[in-house]
């Protein structure tokens, strides 16, 4: 064995530190991945070491780098960095309670739970594709705020699992379109899933691929430090997104797993354990790091603390300190509650008849105006969802990062996790338009969304059959249903342009939570003339008391609103008093105190809803008793209006089986 | 202008029938996408007319080429290609109705609708995706039934829309490992999507794309038929799959629209029709087709027809000639349901303690041993799954396409669609695992399969926060009820091993809807001990009467079920009566006669639903009086025992509700 030079020791002994928790920490949890931690513990070592720019003792300093562990099952990769660096909250005992009850250490690192961990993963693909966003955001904010307060780059590790799931090809595409040449992926090309060699399903050259995209490919031997090295300097110098593929072995130096898909996904085992410290050269206990090592490893966040204090005088010296401030903290700009005020009260005087996504466009054009945050965007649609507005007409691509209308081409699930990645950067509030069908293309972000409570915002137009001709396939009929089931996500459904501003005033605000607008394609009149009070705020209220004492409670959503308006006209013709309640939000409706339900629903009278979905969620607010009318198939093509005729879903049908329920 | 041959004053005429009658239908249904159909015009008029091997008289014979318009909005193309060359359904009226309510003409072209239809399309990526499939079917039966049977090209248009999705890359990187050369893309390169240029969001090489993933790639003329013509013929002698990538404008022949986003997703307009027919030379009237222009177009037909009654001899002289017939109109194997009734008579003896992916695994010996045309395969989690079985464990790879296990890698959506099109290809019934939570991913997919009517079956294992350590990313929460919301889609969530092999023997038998089995991690205790009727065939059954007169029913599914049971006895100890009720699918339960549901449920008693997922859908059973133990979050990384305990699922939350329900 050749000797050691000083600074390869040091290397080496860093790397061991990293890998040695965590083969002890997914030990002692008898739980976890030791092998991608083991298998990347040099590049991670040279990255936090030589480059990364971050301050332990200031986790959310704006201008850090942003560390994005997309391979999210290696999680003891990050904590092993957030224990070593000096992050406080990540000490010892945490990570001998990796994945336990009531610990941060969780199995897949969880945006929130640790301070250092950027956007929750373990999902793959989604961590690189939310490292767009971040890396767009810090070409955004640059442009707005100057070198002097955004200038950081965005690192990720990425496995063969986040490059074989198709949202990694939205993001990369998207990245390579719009040249962010300060997004860094690294690769750790181990050839190895938990099935076995990556070529039992996949022969793609990623080198070629990546390519393709128009980024730039620097191919290393990933426990090679001075090629890690030089492979960061020159992706710095890159004008392009870079991949830099590391040849690495997962498990490294563990003498019978590495290599092998054995060292993936359970524990070593205490043998190859040990075998693994001798072989690595780690003679240390379980959990144990010598001081030499620690110090080793408080260096790099040394050198950050005083970039930050840098950073930190330039900020008070900029003008701009107290709107970058409040950006980043995701403050709304003053006074836009009063504009958008004002605008409600225009909306409440006009009445106009429109359809909901044109009234979202029109609400958006005030809002953006003020929420200067705000950043639009279409998933190819611009023109059916209404997203871009007279304040966000600039479109950002390469070279003009400081526009506000991003085109995300035909990538719903990479838009959405884009949109993920600027809400967790900070200094963004991300809004985007796309087909409502199309929520299950991206829903695996949104529901990353809602888990790590970040604020998103989809303008899901053409919300139900009455999007017509397109036909079944691009007719929401579960959707309501379905992305109402996802925890801490809001669906709001407004029956007018009034709802839809209320609704859009509520959504701006509700900030630890994302948000969808089913919006319809077709016309719909105006059902209120007050803007007096936010009637959405509460997500359900009377919107008519029945005449005197009520008969039946008609409650419907969205479109379906003015329909049950009009079978309440019709039906007080014929005597019968039936109450009108709208439901703009049945996520919030359902929030709200028993009392308020019980006094919107009325407790002891028969029930219909309305809605040209599903009935799955409403038997909550009209019981097993209740009639429903709505959709119980799928859709079909035709014009909008016989659709609602053919499905049964008219004022007649209402008004027929109110009255047989006040019979009955 | 030069003189045109012959033969290019056919193609020319050809060519133009489809143009004509493309904008012409969608002009008169004021609704729809010419541009595509024109433009890709001359393609598809040589493809049908020299190549593509179908019988117009017998639109499903089994050894057709398969065509899939992935750019399913352009389904005036092939609609009008149908039409032209004489598929009987495809009436000039059933044209001039596009669009409209009852014809079979529909927005997007609707598998099952209209003969010569493959699959449904019009999400974009899925026809593509769809295509591996049917490529891979191809394959698997020409190594069971021989070239003599089975021998056949998988043909597909795809726009630029198809190839931005993710789900894309999932299935070319797929179909490159896999080698599928019979698999034949034409893309229709025209650089224009909705919102304008494709160079508005997109710079990809998606030649360089796809030679990365193993494709060979061939760029023409989109125009000019004779390249198109030799492009074709390259790709039938390429021993990988082919992309031929045709530069064609959109709209071609339109003066002022062509070229343009314009000319995608709205109606031409009266003059630019005209204009149009003048620049391409058609002078007949809207819906006019010459009988010299039918007689052209009939020519590939009566090839075809030859063809097709040559492989009838073929067929009616081979050995296996029954079988292949079976197989290929989804008969199950005879005899299948005697041995597996064996099966589960000798698993209602054995009563084993075993996680429900174990018992699923189990069930599936005897069931792919007897049922021949199931093909495995894993999103790379074979061993988690258990969906490999002795039967299937010869595994699929390029030259091996004999085998019966796929490796379709970490591509949940990818695998998805490659189900959708082995199934509807014919002579597959395909099933596959994925972890539960990532049913998200393929969600897409699952849809469209339930609305084309097709068998899918996913096996979606640890189904709950029993997963345990991997934490909140990986724990389903909302996802049964999400699943359930799909119109004609059944979820399955068997509470031991007699009642998952009573699911998988429901799941396989039915042929028109896919099938989700949502499988436990955890070990799970037998309930039953007699297999004599299949009690899972209503989706919901009493498990245990109370003791006399009934004071609570408790109703849960899956993994709650032996905890409702245990319930159950410490209830009685206490002198409260209650009766246990099992929903292992509450899509077939819920379309039950209200008689049996009424029977089940017991109309007055108090009601508590015990599920590990959220409440929504349970009302309808429950109502809104009634208990509810479940999740109301997302989960949390622990070991999985200790979650149930963490967020209340236990037997003394069960008592205890029950107690108060009864005594309040």
């Amino acid at each position: 064995m050749t000797e050691l030079s000083k600074s390869q020791r040091e290397h080496r002994d860093m790397a061991n530190a990293i890998a040695a928790l965590s083969m002890d920490a997914v030990q002692k949890a008898n739980s976890g991945h030791p092998g991608m931690p083991m298998g990347m513990a040099d590049v991670a070592t040279v990255l936090f070491s030589k480059f990364l720019k971050f301050d332990p003792k200031a986790p959310n300093w704006a201008d850090r780098d942003r560390f994005i562990l997309s391979a999210g099952h290696g999680s003891m990769l990050i904590y092993s960095l957030l224990h070593l660096t000096g992050y406080k909250a990540v000490t010892m005992d945490q990570i001998k309670n990796f994945r336990q009850l009531g610990s941060i250490t969780a199995g897949h690192p969880e945006y929130g739970h640790v301070p250092g961990v950027e956007t929750t993963t373990g999902p793959l693909g989604q961590g690189i594709s939310n490292a767009v966003g971040f890396a767009l955001a810090e070409r955004h904010l640059n442009a707005r705020y100057s070198d002097d307060l955004v200038n950081h780059y965005t690192y990720v590790i990425a496995g063969d699992g986040c490059l074989m799931e198709g949202i990694s090809q939205e993001a990369i595409s998207l990245a390579g379109h719009l040249k962010l040449n300060k997004l860094i992926v690294f690769w750790d090309d181990n050839n190895i899933t938990i099935d076995g060699p990556v070529t039992l399903s996949d022969s793609t050259s990623q080198k070629k691929r990546f390519e393709a995209s128009g980024w730039k490919v620097i191919e290393i031997d990933g426990h090679n430090p001075t090629q890690i090295a030089n492979a960061v300097r020159r992706a710095h110098k890159s004008d392009v997104p870079t991949l830099i593929a590391c040849k690495t072995a997962i498990g490294k130096g563990a003498p019978n797993k590495e290599g092998t898909n054995k060292a993936h996904g359970s524990p070593l085992g205490d043998d190859e354990i040990q075998a693994t410290r001798d072989a690595r050269g780690w003679p240390h206990a379980p959990f144990e790091i010598p001081s030499d090592v620690y110090s080793l490893w408080k260096r790099p966040g040394r050198k950050g603390r005083k970039a930050h204090k840098a950073w930190e005088e330039r900020l008070n010296a900029s003008k701009q300190a107290d709107d970058f401030k409040r950006s980043m903290a995701g403050g709304l700009n003053e006074g836009w509650l009063e504009k958008f005020q004002s605008y409600k009260d225009s909306i409440a005087v006009e009445k106009p008849t429109m359809a909901t996504r044109a009234s979202s466009g029109k609400a958006l054009i005030p809002l953006t105006e003020a929420l200067t945050d705000m950043i639009s965007g279409s998933a190819d649609l611009e023109g059916s969802n209404k997203t871009k507005t007279p304040a966000t007409s600039n479109e950002i691509q390469a070279g003009n990062y400081g526009g506000r209308y991003i085109n995300y081409g035909i990538r719903e699930h990479g838009m959405a996790a884009a949109m993920n990645g600027m809400a967790l950067h900070g200094g963004i509030l991300p809004y985007s338009g796309l087909f409502m069908v199309f929520m299950d293309y991206c829903r695996p972000s949104v529901r990353l969304a809602a888990l790590m409570g970040i604020q998103s915002i989809y303008v899901a137009t053409h919300d139900s059959i009455g999007v017509g001709e397109d036909g079944p396939t691009h007719q929401p009929v579960e959707h309501l249903a379905s992305l109402r089931a996802i925890p801490n996500c809001y669906t709001y459904r407004p029956a007018d342009a009034l709802e839809t501003a209320e609704c859009w005033e509520l959504a701006v605000q509700r900030k630890d939570s994302p948000s969808i607008m089913a919006l319809t394609r077709q016309n719909l009149p105006a059902i209120r003339d007050d803007a007096s009070t936010n009637m959405c705020a509460r997500g359900g209220y009377v919107l008519r008391p029945g005449a005197g004492a009520d008969d039946i409670v008609l409650i419907a959503s969205g479109s379906e609103v003015s329909l049950a308006v009009e079978a309440h006209e019709q039906l007080a013709e014929q005597g019968i008093s039936a109450r009108i309640v709208s439901i703009p939000s049945m996520d919030i409706f359902l929030e709200q105190d028993e009392k308020y339900i019980r006094s919107v629903l009325g407790k002891a009278l028969p029930k219909i809803a309305i809605e040209a979905g599903i009935r799955q969620g409403w038997d909550a607010l009209i019981g097993r008793d209740g009639g429903f009318i709505g959709m119980d198939s799928f859709g079909a093509s035709a014009p909008g209006a016989q659709l609602f005729e053919h499905f049964g879903i008219t004022v007649e049908a209402i008004v027929e089986m109110a009255k047989s329920k006040v019979k009955g």
